[in-house]
């Protein structure tokens, strides 16, 4: 357990981090990326992991993103730095703008029916909201979940948007495809979800599938029945993004699926 | 085209990266990390990538390996340094042995049936061979795919092993499971892929399945097919490992699936 002191002055650096997200945009397209040998890449801020049996940091985290590393239930403690930096500097804004960049080039390339029946999926943590301002005072993805202190920030409302993904939302929105967000908070979360998505600048959403109390079923298994009952209801589901595999398998997964970027957790 | 001079000089580098991969393997355990600040990952050795509006390439390469970047044709221009920096150094067989290390683990703990009836799928190119002399003669996937070149380099006989696939091909031969060979080489192809095979130090497989020539189908649609093969006569497909998401989609993939890299090039 951190001490007070020490939760506030991280969650100050996240803050700052936060807000300087869009400034870190602009200041990465005019910066010259240093001059590192490329034999040596990065694997982490505690320098020697490799020569002490360590993880190497980034092969980890590109086998999660490649789904080679499955039902893993915390990062690394090695790792605790290197996800940090990843997710405070501008390495991971840049990831997610890749995949972004993709997914709406893929959405300006469609031909719609003309009959308002194309949706988009949306997942909400790590997708279309951040809960960094949590995990930078929980380790980053080190400590085991804890679903009470967890739940309490959810109920805070106050978790940040994530700015690529509003940016497809809102291209979305444009082209006249329409938002369905599909999440794993439960049907007792909706009111603050609400409100947390429109403080951050969501609007005009279809529709917000939240899971049942009490429902027992993977995350795959909910969420790919919800998505069948869309298609069921005659809708078309053109795109759907998530930041875990398990929001983007299982049959009907959408004509074309997104997967962003997330180190810090593994949902099966 | 290289003069024969700069191809020859290319080529040397290759063999001699490829050979020293087991030293760098022992060199990376023992090097310390750079002193990098986090905040400024490397983007690729053109160094100012970012300003001039190019490419990140480690994102393009995550977006690539998560399957979020579909049906390229080249790997960006700007990126041709970095893409041979992340071959050529420890960075790819660094990403190369995480990926191994989780299909060893998963198949150390299968409980096998005793009748001999599991398998493990293998592509060839790109996984159970490289073809790195020949990219790195031919601009790192910067260039159109030729495919008379290529093939010519086939006919070869000369492609180097990988060794962390070896790695996991050996160890499933001696926990019973049984290895097939699964390419989108074709059947003409057939006597200098096994030459080449066991000049690289495998031997034991159980089938090697080629592509027809002249067949006409994805390649998702020629390797899903003969799996289903393999189903049908009884075997139980416990892994599949490849380079390609299109090695691993399309049912049966295998019990599970394993994407090793490959920012060089898309088949799908």
């Amino acid at each position: 357990m951190e001490t007070a002191t020490t939760a506030r002055l991280v969650l100050l650096v996240v803050l700052v981090a936060g807000s300087a997200w869009a400034v870190q945009a602009a200041a990465d397209e005019s910066q010259k990326a240093p001059l590192i040998h490329a034999l040596r890449p990065m694997v982490g801020s505690a320098g020697d992991l490799g020569r002490r049996g360590g993880v190497p940091c980034d092969s980890w985290r590109l086998a999660v993103e490649a789904y080679n590393k499955r039902d893993w239930r915390t990062v690394p403690a090695d790792c605790e730095g290197y996800v940090g930096h990843y997710m405070l500097g501008g390495h991971y804004r840049r990831d997610s703008r890749v995949v972004v960049n993709e997914a709406v080039a893929y959405a300006e390339g469609l031909k719609l029916g003309g009959k308002g029946k194309e949706v988009w999926v949306f997942d909400i943590d790590e997708t279309s909201l951040s809960n960094l301002p949590y995990y930078a005072t929980h380790g980053f993805g080190t400590k085991p979940y804890n679903a009470t202190s967890f739940n309490a920030y959810v109920l805070e409302g106050s978790a940040p948007v994530l700015p690529e993904t509003q940016r497809l939302y809102n291209k979305l929105i444009a082209l006249g495809i329409k938002p369905v967000f599909l999440t794993g908070r439960t049907e007792d979360q909706r009111a603050i979800t609400v409100a947390n998505l429109r403080r951050q600048g969501y609007s005009g959403w279809m529709k917000l599938l939240l899971k049942p109390v009490g429902f027992k079923a993977s995350a795959v298994g909910f969420k790919s029945g919800e998505r069948k009952k869309l298609v069921d209801a005659g809708y078309v589901i053109v795109g759907n993004i998530g930041d875990q595999w398990s929001d983007i398998l299982g049959a009907p997964e959408g004509a074309r699926t997104f997967k962003l970027p997330d180190p810090i957790y593994y949902i099966g």
